[in-house]
């Protein structure tokens, strides 16, 4: 879901308050002005605009005071110790250049339509729904290649196997805890009970995701769903 | 040069503190152990082995107490938050492989030779010597690839330029400061005074470097130096 972040940005102007924004996921996906946000500090990361991992950048308003959190070289203007890592910034260069034009040239509309083809489909299973919908309305600002969906009667790692083993890569939790098995603390910061957060999987598309990649993961959702849910229900009650 | 760092090992574990090693230009050049250095921790990074920039490694002992720097996820047992580099770690591991074998072929000892007759020629440019002996005496411990040579009226950021006009990158203050014009920080704790270390430049060796290399530097290193004292001599007395 996307956050009102000009509008964030105002109160923090008439308050005062040093704004920094997470942009990691809406880089290349959402167009965005540092300037209109008002923000002091934002992040992006290469990876999330399919360039290189271990690379980002920060955008840092003049004036804004701040500290290194690594020390001992003079690199980066003393902001940030160690070699820099040169191929690492050229290759967040070239996927945010790459990024600006799927943001023109209609790539990210044409991911918007699949990802709405692909989410009204899975929520043709039974027990099934949005995650980030307010009453029900899937509408809701967001970006336009991730759908997370709740599935009744299912543990959600279970899923993520059981699709892993058939070619399709979903998530279970947030990517910043990658191996936890906690369910997502996104999830249950956004109101959702552990027992709701749990069932829930989040689906992300590719740039390069056309219609087959589509009908595959439409082929083999449902059967896994059917599958484990009649192989190890869980207790009922799930919905709440 | 090479530090103690096996005596060092025993002192720490006779007093009980903890004992790190920045092993960043040892490693792939000199064979070392871990477990015989008694270190509770060791730093490696992958771009001083021909790897990927971007990408290191540390070593600690089970047990040692330790916090992380960057907090917010539980990538990497909660040390080290950050979708990991997977590229980066696969050539980190790649490029330690190929190091283990330049230690265990002859590659190593072959970049010393050719390190050694560098460095001996170009001493015999009047007003010449190298920073790390011990009384004149240059066959201390050190790495296999490096030379740090002082050249008397000189300013050694002067003979950086005009190496790398001729294709030959030499490096004037610590790789820790690259771009900084302070002299090295490090030359200065060895007990150099500030003009002999304004006058130094270190000499590093590729894995890959061959005769016609060495023959070229040793074509314009002579020439530039020359070069360089007629146009602009500085004050006299720097050999103090």
């Amino acid at each position: 879901m996307l956050q009102p972040v000009e509008e964030i940005g105002k109160i923090a102007a008439e308050t005062g308050i040093f704004f920094h924004i997470d942009a990691v996921q809406g880089a290349g996906k959402v167009p965005f002005d540092v300037r209109r946000f008002g923000c002091h500090l934002l992040s992006i990361s290469a990876h999330k605009m399919h360039g290189p991992k271990g690379i980002g950048a920060m955008f840092i308003r003049r004036g804004t005071p701040i500290e290194p959190l690594l020390v001992g070289g003079s690199h980066e203007r003393r902001l940030r110790a160690g070699t820099e890592n040169v191929p690492g910034i050229v290759g967040l260069a070239k996927a945010a250049e790459l990024a600006m034009h799927s943001l023109a040239d209609g790539t990210i509309d044409r991911l918007a339509t699949m990802r709405d083809s692909l989410e009204e489909a899975i929520l043709r299973i039974p027990g099934t729904g949005v995650n980030g919908s307010i009453d029900g309305e899937r509408k809701v600002p967001r970006v336009a290649n991730t759908t997370n969906i709740w599935f009744d009667q299912l543990e959600g790692e279970a899923l993520v196997i059981a699709l892993d083993l058939k070619g399709v890569s979903v998530s279970g939790g947030s990517a910043c805890h990658s191996g936890a098995t906690e369910p997502s603390h996104v999830l249950m910061a956004m109101g959702l009970d552990k027992t709701r957060a749990r069932t829930s999987l989040r689906f992300s598309l590719l740039k390069t995701a056309n219609g087959a990649d589509i009908d595959h993961v439409l082929q083999v959702v449902p059967q896994a769903v059917e599958h484990l849910r009649a192989l190890a229900p869980v207790a009922a009650g799930t919905l709440g």
